[in-house]
């Protein structure tokens, strides 16, 4: 076990981080110590400038001509080119719009149409249940299709890759635990049994480095309001590599997604690359604010960010192991730090009552159920000190037993 | 012909108006006369501190506990019983969400789904094209259901219900010219033949009385930044009446449409009555602009708007056709102002030139292909006197042929 740093040692390790300053451009509320950022990420202060002008100038007064001259009808791809960047990918091959679940759903028939004659799904069962309720509305219209899981109907997901595999859907994080998946090697074994792989990179997008090109994916998907910091539900994104572009079709053709909306033709042509995966018109407030999200990471790099949440990572999880471990705590993330994306969950019997007490004291996870608790490390804004004091604050709890207190024993619904 | 009013009059008009306080709840830039209200309305006011507070107070300081003190999550549902109210339908018939592309996706398959063994589905060839585009979506999946369209297989779309209908999709209002369909006498014929309808209210909901359960429809759709000012591209709406509530079934089934959500579990349980109809996370940023918009509905009914409406369009309409009809405009919309939503949709062979000179002198309407000037005429802020004014801009434009000019010529992309 290595011995864990003084909180004198947090401190000076704050005064020596490169990114120390990214922290002032975010909004944090005095005293709490925000673990939750894999959650919902914390706002960024311009984004309350950015948005209160696309109120008082672009819709108050631009109205209906701001679709052109704020740039609202082309943010789908202005945003999707800068997360392509961020994410090792290239102008045109993504877009931002819809939920990641609706994303998913598009992409699995992409796929499943590039692969005609197969007709097997391969999934995890620890995906973020999104993917899995997805895949039940695709087979649900494709009644041939057949689903597999890894953690049913085999202990390895490669095991599952036959020359009846259309696609394989991926979660590059598993959101409970924050283990990195191999994405890169898997992807070469399912293209080794001609299956196409899709990427879910809500937990890696903005945590780690991730990219697309050399993970040599097919489609990827992933939301903006987790280390990405666009806002409350902002719009997710859908990745295609060029490779495939003007190659696969999706059902939901909507107007969005149409080559020439404008047109108004009465039939459907889609769009030019990541543009076939658009369907509806999307929420321009919510656009506005994902914009600020992206703004900050424009002056930073993915590797020196992930340097220093696994730095933060590690911070908190010698701690834990060090005080903790003797109160029936146990850790449900990978113990190697290069194995996690910064996120280090926990479980414990009493998790739920655990986190309402960290909670009360301002150190803000999050309980999944059974048993896990869950704490976000984002390295734009997060401390050593912040991590050194919320690892403080969990020993005292479980020292004190200050989680048996009447208060913290209420269920009640956690996001 | 009749008599058009004078200036006069239309001053008169407004000063007698017992609506006309409502137009200082909008922000509308000085000397604009805004007639694209059935494009995107006009900002509220009170939407900028609305905004703010999500902004500064909930996202800010809240973070991700909003979800539940703010009152995000259920959004959906909140917003959507204020706008089943405003439809003449109940609480819990009605979620607010996505875009009205997506909702007719998973309306039509809803539809389907309770119809086993019907293999046709009917809409009108002058649907707004994303409606048709989302029918090739679903029929590319259905591969043995047929389409079959008002305007091309008949002239009238009830010689087109057969006992192998599904489902008919009609326009409560079309697009383009603003007519109404008679939808409860549709809805009469389609049930006889044993068909279900969905009814797209995009252009009907905050222009007109829309009544869902005296119209008798199955299901609707319809969109929140038309005449109900929600802000641009800001979610639409799913309407099922509760007698098929736990009836169907919709392939977009999302984590946000599960029974339980938070239970994480591993299949999908849809939730209840419209909640079966709702699939990702929604943009709370956008909802709360949807809320700011319906505030303003709260004190007035929508048969005194609708009254305002019609005479607001008489004005504009006398005036055109005793002015204009000389310079080869014609009428598009129905000339009984009861047949029309308010909008007026006129023809001229130079239609794109006369609008690009309506908009220099700040009378904005916007120009659909091949040759449509569309007026839209929203009776919550638009005064007597603008549509006078507008009408008279037009005439001194055909008279002066000032739209020659070579300024107004360039073609570009006209949302």
């Amino acid at each position: 076990m290595t011995t864990p740093v003084t909180r004198d040692d947090a401190i000076a390790m704050d005064q020596g981080d490169p990114l120390s300053h990214k922290r002032d451009e975010f909004f944090l509320p005095d005293g709490v110590i925000y673990l939750c950022g894999n959650s919902l990420g914390p706002m960024p202060k311009h984004a309350l400038s950015k948005i209160q002008t696309s109120l008082t100038e672009d819709w108050a007064k631009g109205l209906v001509t701001s679709w052109n001259t704020a740039g609202w009808f082309m943010m789908t791809d202005t945003l999707g080119d800068r997360v392509a960047k961020l994410l090792g990918a290239n102008a045109g091959e993504l877009v931002v719009s819809d939920a990641t679940g609706l994303n998913i759903y598009k992409t699995l028939h992409a796929a499943i149409s590039m692969r005609p004659g197969r007709k097997t799904i391969v999934c995890e069962t620890a995906s973020f249940p999104t993917d899995l309720y997805m895949i039940e509305g695709v087979t649900s219209l494709l009644s041939d299709m057949n689903v597999v899981l890894e953690g049913r109907d085999a202990d390895n997901i490669e095991d599952l890759f036959t020359d009846d595999t259309a696609v394989v859907l991926l979660n590059q994080v598993d959101y409970r635990s924050g283990e990195i998946r191999d994405i890169k090697g898997l992807t070469a074994k399912a293209h080794a049994a001609g299956a196409l792989v899709i990427s879910d990179v809500c937990h890696s997008a903005g945590a780690i480095p991730v990219n697309l090109h050399e993970e040599n994916v097919d489609f990827a998907v992933g939301c903006t309001y987790k280390y990405l910091n666009g806002g409350p539900g902002s719009p997710a994104f859908a990745y295609v590599a060029r490779r495939h572009h003007g190659k696969f079709s999706q059902p939901l053709t909507g107007w969005h997604g149409h080559a020439e909306p404008f047109k108004f033709e009465l039939n459907y042509r889609p769009g030019a690359g990541a543009r076939a995966l658009l369907s509806g018109t999307q929420p321009a407030l919510a656009q506005v604010a994902v914009s600020a999200g992206l703004d900050i990471f424009e002056d930073v790099s993915m590797e020196a960010l992930y340097a220093k949440g696994k730095k933060l990572s590690t911070v908190f999880a010698d701690l834990i192991e060090h005080n903790c471990s003797a109160y029936g705590i146990s850790f449900y993330s990978p113990k190697d730090v290069n194995k996690r994306n910064g996120q280090v969950s926990l479980t414990h019997e009493h998790g739920y009552a655990i986190m309402q007490a960290l909670i009360a004291r301002k150190v803000m996870g999050d309980f999944r159920q059974p048993d896990v608790l869950r704490f976000g490390i984002a390295p734009l804004y997060l401390r050593y000190v912040d991590l050194w004091d919320a690892a403080n604050h969990l020993h005292d709890i479980l020292r004190t037993e200050e989680w048996k207190e009447e208060r913290f024993a209420v269920k009640k619904m956690v996001t």
